[in-house]
């Protein structure tokens, strides 16, 4: 038995999970938040209790032993060598990284070289590697990639109709992200279908403050909503996904809040999507309400929510021909029936069909009714287990 | 008797078609090209014969005075006077225009003032208005818009999930183009379904070297694939249709001979596409050569072109709840059975099936195997005809 841990380390926060392996047992979990501010906070969560302490946290390193002294502190390990095993979430593999791999030097130069592909993750990802070598020298250590599960795309869907040289000297194709979710999650479907995942033609959908769809067949991504970065795809709590690409230089003009691309861009990942529609929240639990109290922006943003999770289910159903089960997961996915009840109730013509009974608030598993062709199902998503799987997979023996 | 014109006037063009109505029959066609720039050309065919002529043409009134001119010299009028109508082509109506309308003083400042929405465009149709207004100042003059079809796109459709002050204060939504288009072939797909249309759930291909696909439903546009401008929706030419927003500054920070959102917006239009990928043409003509030679960029932009219709028409089939035919028009989708048999081929699971007998160079009507669930048709389209009999239903009594 040991203990592996799964992190997830952004730019001025530190998310972590502990894990007894191989028996898959939580053993704590926590967040470090604020970093490199004032009034950092530290969580943490174990054996039903959560404890909180305020206190300036100036980097991620120091974050870490934080981390690993608390751990000491509250009697969840004894001794340091207890753990043996860490597993880091990175969002940008790029098209060198096609699956979980031990991180030496040279990976950790690859992933920040991979920057520019996500400038605002993977610096924060390889500080929080950098402050676990540091501290725990000797254990195994594994990067998982977002983008992992997406690498088995055909060009087809991840190029764009751009010219050739911006794919071949810049790097601008589709990635993807949330890979490891969609890939948990279609194992799992596989599972409650009874079925091998190979020979199933599954629709994930990952719908958080985040949303991405994508279509598996063979076992294997065949397309994904989110593209070179995570705005792409469908609206999302803040994001507007996908918009004309004209509608950009247009706006630089006639926002004077507004000066470049850049500045737009920022509007459309962090203004936009549920919270620009509805002015009220970017929480779908709020929109509910809004809808639900007659308010015309909040039942607007959640049609269209709905609408473009349509649009891009029907896309996915053309490029796999054909459709097993779509599977809802992540906090709104994995929450709302309403949302369910909607995208499904306007797609009866594919052979989808939800059961009332089966689609109600923590509902797992299959929650269609009996004899419709294409399958429902709710599963909720751990990408923290399949990060401490892979750390486990990889060990040095 | 009497005869009427139909006008589609670019910044340094102007097409036309001359008809007898309300027989609908055509007299003579024409182009004017490279007005204001030396050595313009105009063309006129009439009776199976063709003549050009090059010549210095100054501005659009000379070029509508050297077009009344020619039909004069060619026999094809006597008089003037015996045109008693003109209907002009305008891309952009926003929200104002929702049907065609007789062009008053009013009606050309708001055409006018609508060029922020089409800004090569609405200027060159003012110039073709006011040509003809001049030389034929008490003929009917009707304005027929290519968004006209698609103002009845509900809300959800129509918005994007943008700040909402983005619409309310800069009218950025979606307008679509194509319209008179859809709305002339999905009536003439009716006739041949034996149906009338607002009983049919239709999707309608407009294929050119411009691509817009249109959902209708209650005979009324549901949702269509080009934009805030004719940039969005699938690959095309030389257009690059959606790609995720957030390459537009990545892009200009990574290409040396880009310095602004507008730049690269004009390599998305211009340089895109076909065009962009396979690195040697936006005709598909040359692009199903290449292909047919092993050219491996050529079959990846044609691969691509084919996968991005798909994607829209699995997008509107799941708007539509559902589908009775699919429809293909303008210059690649009534000539290349290629295309259509590699849409088509891929999407069978929805029930669409092809006869190869009947997809062949030159086919019009349905073209599916009989017993398939949802028809293929082929329609060939004439905007040229719409904007006549327009003129013919508003003509002043």
């Amino acid at each position: 038995m040991s203990k592996t841990i799964s992190i997830n380390a952004g730019s001025s926060s530190l998310k972590w999970q502990l894990y007894e392996m191989p028996a898959e047992k939580v053993l704590a979990k926590g967040i470090i938040e604020r970093i490199g501010l004032n009034d950092s906070i530290s969580t943490v969560k174990y054996d039903g209790k959560s404890d909180s302490q305020t206190l300036d946290i100036a980097d991620h390193t120091q974050a870490v032993k934080l981390l690993l002294d608390d751990l000491q502190k509250h009697g969840i390990i004894k001794d340091f060598a207890e753990i043996t095993g860490v597993g880091h979430r990175v969002v940008a593999g790029g098209e060198y990284f096609k699956e979980s791999c031990l991180i030496g030097d040279v990976e950790i130069d690859k992933i920040e070289a991979l920057s520019a592909l996500a400038p605002l993750h993977n610096p924060a990802h390889v500080a929080g590697i950098r402050a676990f070598k540091e501290l725990l020298p000797d254990i195994t250590s594994v990067a998982v990639f977002d983008t992992a599960f997406h690498a088995s795309m055909p060009e087809v869907s991840y190029r764009y109709p751009l010219p050739t040289k911006y794919y071949e000297e810049y790097q601008a194709r589709k990635y993807g992200a949330h890979g490891t979710s969609h890939q948990y999650v279609a194992n799992e479907a596989a599972k409650v279908l009874g079925k091998p995942l190979e020979e199933l033609k599954l629709i994930t959908a990952h719908i958080g403050n985040g949303v991405s769809l994508t279509a598996i067949k063979d076992g294997k991504c065949l397309d994904t909503s989110m593209g070179f970065t995570p705005l792409a795809g469908p609206m999302m709590g803040t994001r507007s996904g996908d918009i004309d690409p004209a509608l950009i230089p247009y706006l630089i003009e006639k926002d004077p809040d507004v000066k470049d691309a850049a500045d737009l861009i920022n509007v459309l990942n962090k203004q936009s999507g549920l919270l620009g529609v509805s002015e009220t929240s970017s929480d779908m639990r709020e929109i509910q309400d809004g809808k639900a109290k007659g308010d015309p922006k909040a039942s607007l943003a959640f049609d269209m929510f709905v609408n473009r999770l349509q649009r891009f289910i029907g896309q996915y159903v053309a490029e796999l021909n054909g459709l097993d089960a779509l599977v809802f997961t992540a906090g709104i996915g994995e929450n709302s029936a309403e949302i369910r009840e909607a995208v499904v109730s306007g797609l009866s013509w594919f052979g989808m069909l939800l059961d009332p009974a089966k689609n109600v608030f923590g509902a797992e598993g299959d929650i269609s009714k009996d004899g419709a062709a294409v399958r429902v199902l709710v599963i909720p998503t751990d990408e923290e287990l399949v990060i401490a799987r892979d750390v486990e997979r990889l060990k040095k023996v």
